[in-house]
């Protein structure tokens, strides 16, 4: 593979560096929360500034056509961290509130344990969202990052939006916070407007620090943002610096601390053995009118997202719940400006920062993303087999994309809005996702034999799921 | 002023060159018919790849508040040449067909006729569209682009969809063509489909022979292909080359093509003398499906752009009609990398091009747009006083923009779609278009003295019409 010898010949001619650039490199994901895919400077948001962004793409890969893995928080976080489609997890439930039982199951393997055990230290910045210790699950540890992978931990249980519940968490601690081993910095930050608004920088300052720390090992940093959710803040030094309001500025002030971020890679000088990912959980909140009298939410009718060019947006099935910014950027190893025209999701980043770090996919488990190393050659060309996703609420499963393709057997929108279509097994819509990306032009009468495709996809899927239940249900302990 | 100070340590830098890269400095403008601006790579579509205007933003200024002079193609033209805005052009309809009598007037100061006043060479290759020689007019050559300061056309006098009069034409020649100095190299193309899939490129190769050809003095390009104006066409080299359908393969020939006009430049040895400048006549085509059984159209319904995430498109006064592409490309002078955050318009470009050319603005008339040269430095925090524009139908004012708001007082839609909005004058629209760029939150309940702000920039905009006629008029000879 052409992708692999440039690595090996990169790694060579590396050799003056302490680590050649492509052993063992570092890997930052950086996952927003609710950002839109039109919510930046390089994807065309006419009032936004965001020039780091804009760098890491004419350094690294942009991705138009990236994906989270799902159309909610909780399921989505659990795409990225398993590889795994997420009605594979158990939870039930697209976001979890902070009295669920159940959490992100211990037998699960993250990209965090993955990394763990070749070498790498490890760190999440922000929001988890997969666990709460409660009375319900005995305030049990195992709900929490410390118990899948993760060596360090400051950030949030659940989202900014919970009134009670949504706490600041330190671990490791001597603390007992909301279990062993961790401690409270803060609780109910939803209705506490100076920590939220400094929640950004929080935690590029300890990603800051934890690059310094680790600098001469291999690092994982997952930096989870809580913003834009709603309520969106901005700090002080960003109110007013866009013009967007305070949503605008709050992305800006985003892009801000990912500069910072890269220039903490440079100063270790590690920027070259470093891929950075950056994309977000699900499409924007795009709701305009009903949230605007809120106590929490504030005029929450300018303070939303934008998704455009797509449909809809957060918790539906149409592509703006789903289809999110996607840019990798790795200096020396990625050319620059590449553009990958493939589709990918947010399941292929375990498969590939996995073989990137020289460990094995666990065999004994489905495995839903694929290793896209091939990808992030310089070719427009490059391909890599198996693209498929699958789009579900919290149970079940409303659509299907494969190839340039998509089947809805069923619409979930933010808006409650069909966009004068309607969907169902039995007469299901298709779009030709590439060429017609806003989802306008329902081809299935035309196009039978690509219906039965994609009913067959969702058919083996429901299959799988029946034949591998989640670690919660037929498989737990 | 910063930026002069620039141009002139840089021409000083520059001396080795024949002629210092900021003294008359080659002026090249791209301009497209009805792309929308959500066409492209760096606007975030995620189906057209466009990699040569990628890196036109990413060496130069992009801009993200651009406008076209108006929302459909005579009117926009006339407002590129003469930096007026195109109701003073006595024009009276949006789009002038081939029997038309009026034309340009020849009393009007295009930008090629102020370019060539300085020692510029000067060509347009692409569609004129501002006037065709008719028995109405006496078969006039004063209706064509000789007579309006171009030396050189190779082009159609009309878009490519008038079965009749759509005619492929050039001058200088010997002929008597639509008249004389004129010759015909093809009538009607419309139908003419090798003809219409192989125009794009000959207007490119028509502008690198006189990049060629007169790269030891100053020129002056008016680059205009007739894509991706209905019918929609591309060579074969480019069909099936995008994944957004024949229209994305069209988009991706044109970018191709703008890569071609670099390479000429940068093997002339000019391209730090070349002030490149790309945009489009107007908004994106948005109708799906009413022309799809058109014989010329042909399926229609996918052969249409983007506007996202401005609502409408051509010949509408909601953004989607006016806001376009707008990218500034001159290396060594513009910084590479620039986020112009101000608003701009086509109706600048005139103003700026001849104060790089050291010439003076015609003083007996009104010249709309500005002379925007301290935008093209480096700070996105750069200003130019004075940005208003004025959204107009074929006759009368609808919308006003200025500083961040517009006010509508009427509305006009390619698709008949007031979206759920009433405009008038006695109860208008006011929008915050930098907060609220998709046009959803009216303001003027809140904002009066907005609303009044709006209402006296319309006044004092038809006054001017009123007091100053166009040269058809009360001018008229």
């Amino acid at each position: 593979m052409k992708f692999l010898s440039c690595i090996f010949s990169l790694g060579l001619a590396a050799s003056a560096l302490a680590r050649p650039a492509t052993e063992k490199p570092n890997v930052i994901v950086v996952l927003l929360d609710d950002c839109g895919y039109g919510d930046f400077s390089h994807t065309g948001n006419p009032s936004i500034y965001t020039p780091n962004v804009s760098r890491m793409v004419s350094e690294g890969a942009n991705f138009p056509q990236f994906y989270s893995a799902s159309a909610a928080c909780s399921h989505s976080r659990y795409g990225i961290l398993t590889g795994r489609q997420p009605l594979r997890s158990g939870l039930k439930q697209w976001a979890i509130g902070p009295d669920e039982k159940r959490h992100i199951h211990v037998k699960e393997v993250t990209l965090a344990e993955g990394l763990k055990e070749q070498g790498y230290a490890t760190a999440i910045f922000g929001k988890w969202h997969l666990g709460t210790p409660n009375e319900a699950n005995g305030r049990t540890p195992d709900a929490l990052p410390l118990a899948h992978g993760f060596d360090r931990w400051l950030g949030t249980n659940v989202s900014n939006d919970y009134e009670k519940g949504s706490d600041l968490v330190q671990g490791p601690s001597s603390g007992e916070g909301p279990a062993l081993g961790y401690e409270y910095l803060a609780r109910n930050i939803a209705m506490n407007v100076p920590l939220q608004e400094g929640l950004t920088k929080r935690y590029a300052d300890a990603a800051v620090d934890f690059i310094r720390e680790k600098k001469d090992q291999p690092f994982f940093i997952y930096m989870t943002p809580n913003m834009p959710h709603l309520p969106v803040h901005a700090s002080d030094e960003f109110k007013g610096k866009s013009r967007r309001g305070l949503y605008g500025d709050c992305i800006q002030e985003i892009d801000h601390q990912i500069g910072r971020l890269r220039a903490a890679l440079q100063e270790a000088g590690v920027e070259k053995n470093t891929l950075i990912v950056l994309s977000s959980d699900n499409g924007p909140w795009i709701r305009y009118q009903d949230t605007a009298s809120h106590p929490m939410y504030a005029e929450a009718r300018t303070l939303v997202g934008s998704a455009f060019p797509f449909r809809d947006g957060k918790a539906s099935t149409w592509e703006g719940g789903q289809r999110v910014v996607g840019v990798w950027c790795w200096p020396g190893t990625i050319p620059a400006a590449t553009v990958v025209q493939e589709p990918a999701s947010t399941l292929d980043v375990l498969p590939t920062a996995l073989a990137l770090a020289g460990a094995k996919l666990p065999a004994d488990r489905i495995i839903d993303g694929r290793d896209i190393r091939a990808l992030l050659a310089a070719s427009a060309e490059q391909k890599v087999e198996g693209f498929k996703l699958i789009y579900a609420d919290s149970i079940s499963v409303k659509a299907a994309r494969f190839g340039p393709w998509k089947i809805h057997t069923g619409l979930t929108s933010q808006i409650e809005a069909k966009h004068g279509f309607t969907a169902s097994e039995e007469t299901p819509l298709l779009f030709q996702i590439e060429q017609d990306f806003s989802e306008r032009i329902d081809r299935a009468a035309e196009r039978p034999e690509k219906v039965e495709e994609g009913r067959a996809i969702i058919s083996a899927f429901k299959d799988s799921l029946a034949k591998e239940p989640s670690f919660w249900d037929e498989r737990k302990p």
